[in-house]
């Protein structure tokens, strides 16, 4: 129960700092959102930099079953990767609205000076890792960091602009040149 | 002596909401870094959206400028467009600490749902329509658009890695990967 009430915290204050950021989120908000007793939230939090160490918690757990899953569903290094770039498909609404959920918070962090960026920035680590360990595998050699890197900024500049221009059409199209992008350097390797 | 203490205030607010965030900075804080009463203060802006406002239109005036500082510069459209890419390397200390000041601020107030992002965003439309133009005088045609809204992605994702890695090397290395995109395009156009 205990648990369970934790829990619910920390994937509404997830939501709520990506759909509104960090900063713009306050504590009480959180609680007023959740809808339980100062005292019990307290028993499970005592500040907001304490359950933004709690949403990167689930962040990097979700982010590690999402790579578990594309493991399984992808036969071929090629097919993962892609799995990869099909994210800002299927999360198109959410980034037309708010950015990714990754670099967003990174962006944010790092103007505040905040101490939790490095964790946070654990997520992008995660990706980076996967992502060249499948272009590895697809015998990239040597530039798959370099190609991990590239692709995610790829990424990340594409939910940018399209949060930006409020524009899902832009992601279908910079999806398609991703794709193209990347049988270019595949068939190269 | 009155427009210099408003252009004041509003040049400190614009470094202060590019380096802690718009929402991170109040309006008290502006005030204190100005350093005037706070009676001068509220004869220039009575609230922070107010300033917000006079930040954005100080940012397209400077984009502006440097725009036709390009135009002057670069003798073809190709080399105008690498005077765009070059920003990221003249800036590269600042956006490693705090990403691009056009993309963070659209992405700030997206998520704020504020009712600025529109006019926030011009500075990018400045930029896309600039860049189009560059496009089209080399000869891309349609694509023109497609192209600058690309260019203008790939910069911001390269800002935000950067930033989230605090990796000044990665912008080396991503700024020749986009000379040599650029190269390409116009060699096919």
């Amino acid at each position: 129960m205990n648990q369970s009430t934790r829990e619910l915290i920390v994937e509404r204050a997830d939501e709520l700092f990506y759909q509104q950021g960090f900063e713009h989120t306050s504590f009480a908000h959180i609680a007023k959102e959740v809808n339980i007793s100062r005292g019990n939230f307290y028993h499970h939090f005592k500040s907001k930099d304490q359950i933004l160490d709690a949403v990167i918690d689930l962040r990097l757990a979700n982010t590690q079953s999402m790579l578990d899953e594309w493991e399984l569903e992808g036969e071929t290094p090629d097919a993962r990767i892609r799995c990869f770039i099909q994210i800002l498909i299927r999360n198109m609404a959410k980034i037309t609205l708010y950015g990714c959920p990754v670099g967003t918070l990174t962006t944010e962090l790092a103007k505040l000076n905040h101490v939790a960026l490095g964790r946070a920035n654990e997520v992008f680590t995660l990706f980076r890792g996967w992502l060249t360990q499948q272009f590895e595998a697809q015998g990239c050699g040597d530039q798959s960091d370099e190609l991990a890197m590239h692709l995610l900024a790829r990424s990340q500049g594409i939910a940018t602009l399209a949060s930006a221009f409020q524009d899902e059409s832009f992601i279908h199209d910079e999806v398609k040149t991703l794709n193209q992008w990347l049988e270019q350097q595949l068939s190269n390797s």
